[in-house]
């Protein structure tokens, strides 16, 4: 078992402003939370933002990814932060301080992602995650700056003591790679079989994923079914 | 009764950085609350907050004050917020999740203290306060930027949907203005009386705030205290 601290990956998806980059990574330091991500950032954002200075060690240690699926390999709960705008959103929400328990007792690791200041997280984004947080912002004013954001999301799991030392459940699920080749496996099937309208794929593709993402798929379990979708996939082809 | 959010004052005290003045606002904008105040703000500073594309509609309306006691006078609960360094503290500190429930108890208006970026509030402005908030930072690294703190005390203010709607105690406390009141006149007294010794008059003087402070005095009972002081203090300058 490893401290909920340590569990836990922000992932900041498309930052532009140096200043949130390095103020996301000063919140971190403050409650104990040592591992930034940082996908697709602006190169001369995330560099500005590293050499600055009073920089915490926490932006040093950050990592660069070229994509979420890369930058969440690792973890077995996604969870996407939204203000809910316009959007309908096809995910579960859940508000910050009920989330916090839901995160608190998952037993592998956990990647927290926030969107880029201008346009939060995009459909493709959000189809990586399990499912969403939302801060409660009132309804006039829902958009948050970036640091105060991933600040409030800290603040809230380290927040009460007991529960910061977590006693996740039992059954560990499959990681993010697990799953990403699961829905990889899952999509050239159902594109063999004919199941996949090429007008609508991007469509499906999103669904799917979304899918697979509500299975709660057991890591355990991973193998046997990328075994399953092989044979289906061999059988397809071999027609 | 008011709701939370009308009864709560922001204060930046000597808040230096623009940014950080822009991010209070959007922060309290978030989560609704309207009254920022700003004491002793580095002009340019306060200026070009207020002109910045974006600026929230509090930051338009915030009011400048040249003192404490002027930005706090119509609170009857003054709270400072530290992350405690290395100067021993006088007052009762509790932790954010704790503070809030007095918090939302409290009959009349509260103003709720931030210090400047660099050094935070000083032992003078915190003779102000009845008492002080801790955001729970860690050890090695407790002091939070100004922007992410308004943010995260706001969050915990307004985190719980049905505490939000507060039932304040009945007693309302005296306001902050009568109790400067009080505090002046009782120190007349003790002058004249030749309790203040002059080379420790400073650190006497905020003994003694903080004192009165831990009083309790309800309102209705300011105007007979301000009677009784002004006859000792009559009696003692006719001897």
């Amino acid at each position: 078992m490893t401290a909920l601290s340590d569990a836990v990956r922000v992932v900041l998806v498309s930052p532009r402003n140096p200043l949130n980059i390095g103020a996301a990574a000063r919140a971190m330091s403050n409650f104990g939370f040592k591992q930034l991500r940082v996908v697709n950032a602006y190169d001369v954002a995330y560099h500005e933002a590293k050499s600055a200075v009073n920089a915490a060690a926490v932006l040093a240690s950050s990592e660069q990814f070229k994509s979420i699926s890369e930058a969440v390999a690792d973890c077995s709960l996604v969870i996407g932060t939204t203000a809910i705008g316009h959007r309908e959103l096809k995910h579960t929400i859940r508000r910050l301080e009920q989330a916090s328990p839901v995160i608190r007792d998952h037993a592998g690791s956990i990647a927290l992602l926030f969107g880029s200041e201008k346009f939060g997280l995009s459909n493709e984004d959000l189809s990586h995650c399990h499912w969403l947080l939302r801060i409660p912002t009132r309804d006039e004013h829902v958009s948050m700056n970036l640091g105060q954001a991933v600040a409030i999301c800290l603040y809230e799991l380290i927040r009460n003591e007991e529960a910061a030392s977590r006693t996740p459940k039992e059954v560990e699920p499959a990681s993010a790679a697990d799953l990403e080749r699961f829905t990889t496996q899952l999509l050239d099937v159902l594109r063999e079989s004919g199941y996949v309208n090429p007008k609508t794929a991007d469509t499906t593709e999103h669904k799917i994923r979304r899918m697979v993402l509500r299975l709660g798929l057991p890591a355990k379990d991973a193998q046997v079914w990328l075994g399953i979708w092989r044979q289906i996939l061999w059988r397809l082809r071999g027609l």
